[in-house]
């Protein structure tokens, strides 16, 4: 199950700590084992199948499932290959109330990196199929500066790949394309640029 | 030179691939050597002491120097040991023209992973000393909307530790507490309320 081709294949992933369980268990996601450190297995095991430098006590294994909720601001990641970044960005997301899509090629958000850097926002934001509706293509330069941009008309905020961005087909099917204004192009990662958007879009609406 | 210790004590630190050296070097910092698999040493030389999955083509050592550059805009990190989470701040702070002070039990900016986060930053941001003068301090819940604070007046934004935040001595010697509203308490990363006010201090001045 460290594997995405076995999580995928299995229907299930894992997470380590009891903090992560605890909001799979919040979350409704079915828990088909918890193992809890010297009393359902020796420790030694636990250390042993840990992705974890400090071997956690408790490592739980849950069944995926379809997500049916929606979501009125979505950010739609498209190859965004780093699981920090996808776990960072579904951290932002619920931070923010917001939606995640994610295009194939995207980082497992079930994997075990992805899953430390969301901090549990896996099992509570909404994960929706990869659609472009009422689109705004965040791009490194040239787009329309983001506090100019009348992000209440949209609903879906599209971030590119960390190394390539975003594919002229791609773009061409957004209603429009915004820059964050900064001193450097390309200077802020991925990760960032979505949680400004977000934020951007929270304090518009007066959250 | 992969050790805190021996980087601090020799005045030296080291960087991987080609566009961290550039980056180093533009920055004006001095090359102690620098190392091109296949023509100064063996490949298998670098592979040993790379820290990267992949083994760069060139490795260089640089002396570490001390800063005498200004900043108008600055975060104070306290405490922020994951250096993922320092090189991602310098990369912000490089972003929005910023600098940026480090505390006493922060990551160390020129270790091979921050140094790998900042992309390059580490060399062009203004490291300055630890002082707190005209100060808003972030927290995660109960300080001053960031929208209604009046950014213009201050200059250093003060970020906790990822696990326990700012201390209440701190806090006091703080102008004012600001909290970035979210639908859930403590739901950012250091990194991100960093970045969110960043970019809310520059979208105000009209960059």
């Amino acid at each position: 199950m460290h594997e995405r081709r076995w999580r995928d294949k299995l229907g299930l992933f894992f997470v380590e700590g009891e903090d992560l369980v605890d909001a799979a268990l919040d979350g409704g996601f079915e828990a088909v084992d918890v193992l809890v450190a010297g009393e359902d297995v020796e420790p030694a095991l636990l250390a042993a199948v840990s992705t974890l430098g400090h071997p956690p006590r408790v490592i739980g294994v849950f069944r995926r499932r379809e997500s049916s909720a929606t979501a009125q601001t979505t950010l739609a990641l498209w190859r965004v290959s780093d699981p920090g970044n996808v776990g960072t960005l579904l951290r932002s997301a619920d931070a923010f109330g917001a939606g995640v899509m994610l295009s194939e090629g995207c980082a497992d958000p079930f994997g075990p990196k992805a899953l430390r850097a969301a901090m549990g926002s896996t099992f509570r934001v909404p994960l929706l199929d990869f659609e472009l509706r009422n689109a705004v293509a965040l791009v490194a330069e040239g787009g329309e500066p983001l506090q100019a941009v009348e992000l209440e008309r949209y609903s879906t905020f599209v971030l590119g790949s960390e190394r390539d961005g975003l594919p002229g087909d791609l773009l061409s099917r957004c209603d429009l394309q915004a820059t964050i204004p900064t001193s450097r192009v390309e200077s802020l990662n991925v990760a960032m640029v979505g949680t400004i958007v977000l934020y951007e879009r929270s304090r518009r609406s007066g959250v």
